[in-house]
């Protein structure tokens, strides 16, 4: 399927670019930036859509692979990403770009699939009780719109279906319910992969998340839904625990990992935390243990600069551009 | 010895505890603090000798069992440590703890004995280009020094001698000469070994570490020199790495971590950066993982109070101070 081309985790990839693109590596690790949606969504103000086009360039030219870009939500609720489809219609015309988007209920996919994305991701909130607050919905009615999605995607040409994952959002536990468990999300993912989605992620939406969590996750749903089915994390860095989660993460074998440059986004509530984990940070981490991300991290540290113009009154948050790349890097 | 069984890693510790307070409950990781001796180290104020007793019996209160109070260096390196010697006489009077400082030569290990300090760390840089810089010393003399301080701890009498721990620090890479041969850092690790000291660390002077480094050296040095001889790592967060490779630490089983409250210290040229660990941070990654600590994590976060109204002008880091502790924290 080509709009799944584009993913560097699914198996098709390597015949794609075998022929298109002969000199291209496949990185190791795939790094989803998400800071085009989870960081804009969670400030009060709206980027102007030719600066999210600079930006997008800007990170693809440093060597960014995926990047989700925005949300199908109604206008009103976040005016932040009212330009998805538009900013989703630029980004596909990035060759070798997997185009992401979020999209949290049938109607959602509908426009997600019209506006050509590649990859869409449907939340899914591990505890009920955000559910309901968040979305106003029952796991019940949460099942039973994820089947919709599903049977809408089959109804679709091969070539016009998108890459359909569910995120299972507070999965590590929630700031109303508090721990969330581990038997629940193992339910959960076995239920939306039965209904035929193509991917199951975990989302740590709280940043209650540790490494020994995960990896119990982790292993759970591989055994619950099979390996190929559990790619990804979504991971905070609400606590700094971020990087420590990713640890095991990559040790487990997961290949897709997202975070935002600069870290904005993902916790509108904790002032003084960068709620994503730094895409500059992270980057570092990998590259350092020898794990390729395709990404130049000097690059990288330069599309700040874009950033923090556009968004003045935003905080960039990471370490390793403060600090400067260290002498040697990549040369060990 | 009784000075070593202060220490939580040291096997003769159960039965000193054993005796003397049989509630207590040897943790599975013990936390070194060094924030009064790296932190303060570190910056430009003097804190006054009494807060730093206050701050010292605050988080003993809190559950820390190991503090790196100061260092023996001339009163004019090093103004902020100059009450060294009084602040050992306090910290010796709390029981149970055990009063690390820092010595760089025979000399201050000799005073570190007069003070009745229970460990006593020799930072041994790597990097020779660094060691020549900071200390004025080739690693051949280091080694001789080295040897004079083993030599000088064998003519003590048993209840005299402290713990004797050589740092190898800058061994994750230096500022001046970039990366560091693995194979000179398990080389030197064979040597001092060889000279007698009871431990070494493992020390990330410049934030360059990863975990599949961390993991590399560890395994070399057991290898090398035998398991029981490393128990430590000191890690910075530079690069905002130090709790993945505090992760790969206790992975591999490693059980003493120096880590700083409000990470002051550690990095004195990254403005922006915590240099080291954040003691809060890094007990949350541990305990919610399930490792003790003995530390009372709300407890702890109180003793950044006193820390900051002594310290106006230094800002303390931390994202699990912000974020505050989740709901249901320790219930799982």
């Amino acid at each position: 399927m080509v709009y799944l081309s584009c993913c560097y985790n699914n198996s098709s990839f390597g015949q794609f670019t075998g022929a298109d693109n002969p000199g291209f590596m496949k990185p190791d690790i795939l790094i989803s930036e998400v800071g085009l949606r989870d960081g804009l969504q969670n400030i009060a103000a709206t980027m102007p859509t030719a600066d999210k086009q600079a930006w997008i360039a800007a990170q693809y030219a440093a060597g960014c692979r995926e990047m989700e870009v925005g949300s199908f939500v109604p206008r009103k609720l976040l005016p932040q990403l009212a330009d998805t489809g538009e900013i989703v219609r630029y980004a596909t015309g990035l060759e070798g770009l997997c185009v992401a988007v979020l999209a949290p209920n049938p109607r959602g996919l509908r426009d997600a699939v019209a506006h050509g994305a590649h990859k869409v991701t449907l939340p899914f909130s591990m505890s009920e009780t955000h559910s309901l607050k968040n979305v106003n919905r029952t796991h019940a009615r949460m099942l039973a719109e994820i089947r919709a999605c599903t049977e809408y995607l089959q109804g679709l040409p091969a070539e016009a279906r998108p890459h359909f994952e569910v995120s299972l959002s507070t999965a590590f536990g929630c700031t109303l319910e508090g721990p969330v468990p581990e038997s629940r999300v193992l339910a959960m993912a076995e239920a939306v992969t039965a209904l035929g989605v193509d991917e199951v992620s975990l989302s740590d939406t709280t940043g209650y998340g540790n490494p020994r969590q995960l990896k119990r996750l982790v292993l759970g749903i591989r055994e619950a839904c099979g390996r190929d089915k559990l790619q990804g994390v979504h991971l905070h860095n609400t606590r700094g625990q971020g990087l420590a989660n990713a640890l095991m993460a990559v040790e487990l074998g997961l290949t897709t990992l997202d975070s935002s440059l600069g870290g904005i986004g993902g916790c509108p509530f904790a002032p003084g935390a960068s709620g994503n984990i730094v895409t500059e940070d992270l980057v570092f981490l990998l590259e350092s243990m020898g794990l390729s991300t395709g990404i130049d991290l000097a690059a990288l540290i330069e599309v700040r600069e874009l950033v923090a113009a556009a968004l003045p009154d935003v905080e960039l948050f990471g370490f390793t551009p403060d600090a400067g790349i260290p002498m040697g890097y990549r040369a060990a």
